[in-house]
């Protein structure tokens, strides 16, 4: 067997994509399965995807690979991940759902279970653009904003696989109510919801002039996103320099509790709205920086990150190598 | 050797008091110094009163222990642990202070040097009020809020092994400036010294009844302490008892964002202020199970510090134990 390389079959279980790799202990993707997850046939027939996308990616087994030793699945919601319990998940309608027992009995393989968020940060940290580093924080901005974070080589998963809920840190205690429970949470103010939320408000109510983004979105409210924002910014448009302000702000000083909190080496930000940019990591940074402990923001490195939407993918697959012995 | 305890000298410096102990790997207090530190004396003073500290407690060890491995120290302030060294310490007035080298040359003994914090929350962990759980939270509230964490079974230090700044995390971005350049620190909020300032604030503006307080502290604001608030609201003091539940409910905002980033089992509460008990710990755990996320806080302990003034030095025994082999 000597010289053929250590293989797991990696999955990262969207609400509306199912991405299935098969991926090597380099964190290497040999070949990828990409499909509309069937999420109105129920648990079972999203359970039944996986299996068949798991079985044709052995079936194209190279000459230099090992069998895949197990399934790492990221997913979000509630997990009880030592058990491979889906307990909850909003996008997927799956209420305890067994995934890790069901995909053993189809496939014969361990199944290892791991929250999206927490998947995609240790594989930012092995794999990307956190590599190389002792202690790292992944944060994700997009729709909301999560994240996960390496401290001392180990994924910190906490007590019940929550850790790392970044967009759940309030900036503001007499700020608005969140979902979650919470308020002021930095997700209302910094997601790429909360961008469009801002323009869309502006735009219905013509409080202040919405410049080029107005414009992109033809003076149609419900057509302000971030992307637009992004869009206008980057040609320099006034208005959406000062949206993605606010929004970079928010997330800096939300940013320097958690600093604070954790110390990382290096934050790592991933996600939709990141890929803005300057416009919106700029104010970020500039806020981290003026509020964070001088010792711990210093030395600090802000990386965007390196592996895209393969993150969590290439993630469950190193933790699948670095918890499960060959 | 066989039946003979594992020992070390553990040290906690503070800017005041030098306590210096031995304790043996289940934990135990073997024998202990206190005395004053004598910061007046400098670096070499100070170092030399640790020396002599040791130089005794060796003297007088036991038959059924071993020789001490080395020496645990805990301090304040800013650490480059790995060498040995106190970069700043305001308490000590030490800048660039090679401890473990210099203790290494006086007595023969390898040096550990932990922050204090970090210290006793491995100590409350791994002996006190936190035993038995893998992820732990620790925060002492007394003059200042400091804290540490446990996460895994590891303790978390950070990349310049600040992690745990507990006191410097905001609840409000548009509150007061705090010394460490954030702003709204719960530390402005909650600790025993932001609990004296309201009252002092409080007799010397005469702009609300201070009560039993300020018949306690005499009308004179520069009495006003925590300690006597802890004492009125004890007698059902209704100011003292507003007061409290002002500063036990900025604590339990905090500790919600804290909650959401690290997901801990248990949190221990420790300090001179948190003694004052259910009048600050009561609001507390109210605001905290309010705004915290369901999944997380509805398993979360919280639990009384168990060790007192020794959580530093049996953690920093413990931190040995468990990082240096036999």
């Amino acid at each position: 067997m000597s010289g053929r390389n250590r293989t797991c079959v990696s999955v990262d279980l969207g609400g509306t994509k199912l991405l299935t790799a098969v991926i090597d202990e380099s964190g290497a993707i040999l070949r990828r399965e990409e499909k509309p997850t069937p999420v109105g046939g129920g648990a079972s027939a999203v359970i039944g995807a996986i299996a068949a996308s798991v079985a044709s990616l052995r079936a194209a087994a190279g000459p230099d690979e090992l069998p895949p030793e197990g399934i790492a699945i990221v997913a979000a919601g509630a997990l009880d991940a030592e058990n491979g319990v889906i307990r909850y998940a909003s996008n997927l309608n799956f209420t305890d759902v067994a995934i890790g027992d069901e995909l053993k009995r189809l496939t014969g393989l361990p199944v290892l279970l791991e929250n999206d968020a927490n998947g995609a940060a240790y594989g930012e940290w092995k794999h990307g653009a956190g590599k190389g580093s002792n202690d790292c924080m992944f944060i994700t901005v997009s729709t909301g904003i999560g994240g996960g974070f390496v401290s001392g080589g180990k994924l910190i998963r906490g007590a019940t696989g929550s850790a790392g809920e970044i967009g759940h840190i309030s900036i503001d205690r007499n700020g608005p109510l969140c979902p979650c429970g919470n308020r002021g949470c930095v997700e209302l103010y910094a997601s790429g919801t909360a961008i469009a939320r801002t323009v869309a408000a502006d735009i219905a109510s013509g409080a202040r002039p919405t410049g080029r983004v107005g414009e992109l979105a033809g003076g149609d409210a419900s057509k302000a996103t971030s992307r637009l924002v992004g869009q206008a910014a980057a040609e320099g448009d006034a208005y959406a320099l000062a949206v993605l302000a606010d929004a970079g702000s928010a997330l800096g000083f939300a940013l320097a509790g958690a600093v604070h909190l954790v110390n990382p080496e290096v934050i790592v930000i991933g996600g939709g709205a990141s890929r803005i940019g300057e416009p919106l990591l700029g104010p970020m940074k500039e806020t981290l920086h003026r509020y964070g402990i001088k010792a711990m923001v210093e030395s600090l490195r802000i990386e965007q990150a390196a592996l895209g939407g393969d993150a969590g993918i290439v993630g469950a697959a190193a933790l699948w190598f670095d918890t499960r012995s060959a």
